[in-house]
């Protein structure tokens, strides 16, 4: 693991990685306490599709969850996001999920076909980045906790099921058709976000992967409006979540 | 408005009260910390079906809600319920809805009969205790909130939806059948409560409920688990939710 840069604001210290994988170098960013000492609980953050692992909503979880809580919040650029390169196989997924999008077609098979090959690569990608952390002396060996939505609930969903250190997870903005295989695998509580008009999620596909989780605790939070709608008040809910969880 | 007893515990002081209606005495209890002075926002509490206004769960939303927010809280007996007596309807409908569940019937309809004659009586009833209750000096004129679940849902939601001096209600374990019209016409901030295995109501009627509310702001709670499983941490999040609206 390589620290390229290190800044603070308000409090929150902001580290810009890379780890060096098979799959190429994986950009990352770790924001701890100013000063921060000793082993803290780590929370990964998962971007949505098209955004990265500095997008303004990402950056605003975790200044809430190391100011409020002390927490260690990570995240990296997904595979083909942010700034990483893209494959043929990528370009070729993206443009045809596009396309579809345009013509008012069917967009659900390809992109189901493109998180697998995303996730495929993430999911060993996120258990590297919580190995190279937990060896930080301001991070440590403490519980780990995941939020991702949309593109970050479907790369989660394969990694929390894949990665017994991770000990609860908000998740949500997505349907079962990949997903519930491996969320039944999933035992951990989870906070689940479902957008009760989403234009790109249908609701019985959300409330299917709800279901499929294996988890004996689990909530479903619905909120009316679209994918993009979610109301403030569930980062409150995913903090106060975490530190019931993982503090 | 007549007091018949006061007691305190724990800081919080309890009146039991009764208040004379046209469909008899309404036997109530109000909840407020101890000393307590001044206007104040105060929170009814419905109760479910079979209780009454100091079961366990009542009186313990009601300490929690006193000692943590300062508010009053207060719960009636219902119709039919507590100390107070039934109709031959009322014993009409009970013994029917015993029957047909002791053989396995349809009891939905026995139900909503039987909800539709206690709301009848209720709704006007609420209204007189909030009126009496923000006379009182230690209460006063400050924001109603409302949080009832099962029958205290089906009981609340055509008093939330009558009465504009309630500005946010949790409510919930109750389904479409009865209730959906009434819920049309609540606009306040809801949280929703659905057992996710509950046995009594069939999940596709809680989601109609949701479904259903008039509110701009209503977020959905779905929980694993059957009727009387709702997890602890849906009081935590109550006592925020009114915490969020009310003060």
């Amino acid at each position: 693991m390589r620290f390229i840069s290190q800044t603070s604001s308000d409090g929150v210290t902001e580290q810009l990685f890379t780890l060096p994988a098979t799959s190429g170098d994986i950009p990352g960013v770790l924001w701890t306490p100013d000063g921060a000492t000793g082993t803290r609980p780590l929370i990964l953050v998962g971007h949505g599709g098209g955004q990265h692992k500095q997008a303004p909503g990402v950056v605003a979880q975790a200044h809430r969850l190391v100011t409020e809580c002390g927490f260690a919040v990570a995240a990296v650029d997904a595979p083909a996001h942010g700034g990483r390169p893209r494959s043929t196989e990528h370009d070729r997924l993206i443009g045809e999920m596009r396309g579809r999008m345009q013509a008012g077609g069917d967009v659900a098979p390809v992109l189901a076909e493109l998180h697998a090959l995303i996730a495929g690569q993430s999911v060993p990608e996120w258990r590297a980045v919580v190995t190279a952390l937990q060896e930080l002396d301001h991070v440590g060996a403490g519980p780990v906790g995941y939020r991702g939505l949309s593109l970050g609930c479907a790369l989660g969903v394969p990694f929390v099921a894949a990665e017994p250190r991770v000990r609860a997870a908000v998740l949500g903005l997505h349907g079962a058709e990949t997903s519930a295989e491996a969320a039944a695998r999933i035992t951990v509580p989870v906070e689940f976000l479902v957008q009760w008009d989403d234009e790109l999620v249908p609701r019985a596909t959300s409330l299917a992967l709800f279901e499929a989780l294996g988890s004996t605790e689990k909530t479903l939070h619905a909120n009316p409006g679209r994918h993009g709608a979610v109301p403030e008040f569930e980062l409150d809910s995913a903090v106060r979540f975490f530190t019931r969880h993982l503090s």
